[in-house]
């Protein structure tokens, strides 16, 4: 069977691991080990979910493991994480801006209606942005970013965050406690629907 | 910069999409259209997570989208499906035999573990059985499934399944109509405990 090898005069730029040189890894870095710091404590059971990848093309060489030689990103149809927390169903959206105020653009309309339809299960979902600028991270429940978004605003500003959001601690273990920031927003006797 | 294409020489076989090859996915596709009708009559929202993969190169073409061009498959850490339903976390690992019992030898043990820590949490965990040659699936929760398991047995019988699982209905719309099983194993008046 022919193998269309990819023509090298049209590339442009072969990179080993893009994963480690793409701007929001330090965030997602920090995300994963305070998962992992919640799993090893028994806190919560909270997974980042694969990158959804479309596969095209696949070699299976003699005596060694499958080789895949053509795929593509494909664009995730949920969120980034999910997971249990104090017997809750939690899912949340994992953003990164150099700005100070966060543009909606920047999330698609199916991640929304994702967060909106596991709010109405009475699962918890947020939206969780870190300012890297001000080296501030804050979480927004589901509701409140949908509304604001109904208002018509092309962003969310660290202002807005400070009124209806809740801001995460950063230390060093785990690198963000977003959990407890979880637990300000959504178990405290304020709001005891959920 | 110098390109490793896999050299023709080794390669045995190159499939276009080999998933619709494999085996399995009958079963596959029948619990993700069954997700799809629970997440669209607002019943459950559960989806299957992506294969993990370990991308090794990318090409970037001039005016085109990234191209993956070598990468691997990597066992995956935790199950297969997750999600919520009933306001409950529930978790569950897929499985497909041609034989009328299932061996152990097919699950491993992180997947066994990540269900136990989820059963530890209260969330709901289970693994779901396809036995293809009779057309029969069945849902053991994790409990009883490492019980047998640590009673040294090599493999599950469907006449042990019988016993201490719950038989899906199987249909058109939803094709596998697990989660009426899951009412039963978890919901009903002997098991209020979750």
């Amino acid at each position: 069977m022919k193998v269309n090898y990819p023509n090298p005069s049209i590339t442009s730029n072969v990179t080993h691991n893009p994963k480690f040189q793409s701007h929001g890894m330090y965030f997602e870095n920090a995300l994963n080990k305070s998962n992992d710091y919640y799993r090893n404590t028994s806190k919560a059971i909270i997974y980042k979910k694969p990158t959804p990848i479309q596969i095209v093309r696949v070699d299976y060489p003699k005596r060694s493991k499958a080789r895949i030689i053509e795929a593509y990103y494909q664009t995730p149809s949920t969120t980034d994480y999910n997971g249990i927390y104090r017997e809750k169903y939690i899912d949340y959206e994992a953003k990164e801006t150099h700005n100070l105020s966060f543009n909606f653009k920047h999330i698609s309309n199916h991640q929304v209606e994702h967060l909106r339809k596991i709010d109405e299960q009475k699962g918890i979902a947020f939206v969780i942005i870190f300012f890297s600028k001000v080296n501030r991270v804050f979480l927004i429940d589901i509701k409140p970013f949908i509304e604001l978004f109904k208002q018509g605003l092309k962003s969310i500003k660290i202002s807005d965050l400070e009124q209806i959001g809740m801001e995460a601690k950063l230390g060093f273990v785990p690198p963000i406690d977003y959990l407890q920031a979880v637990d300000q927003l959504y178990f405290s006797h304020q709001n005891f629907d959920k």
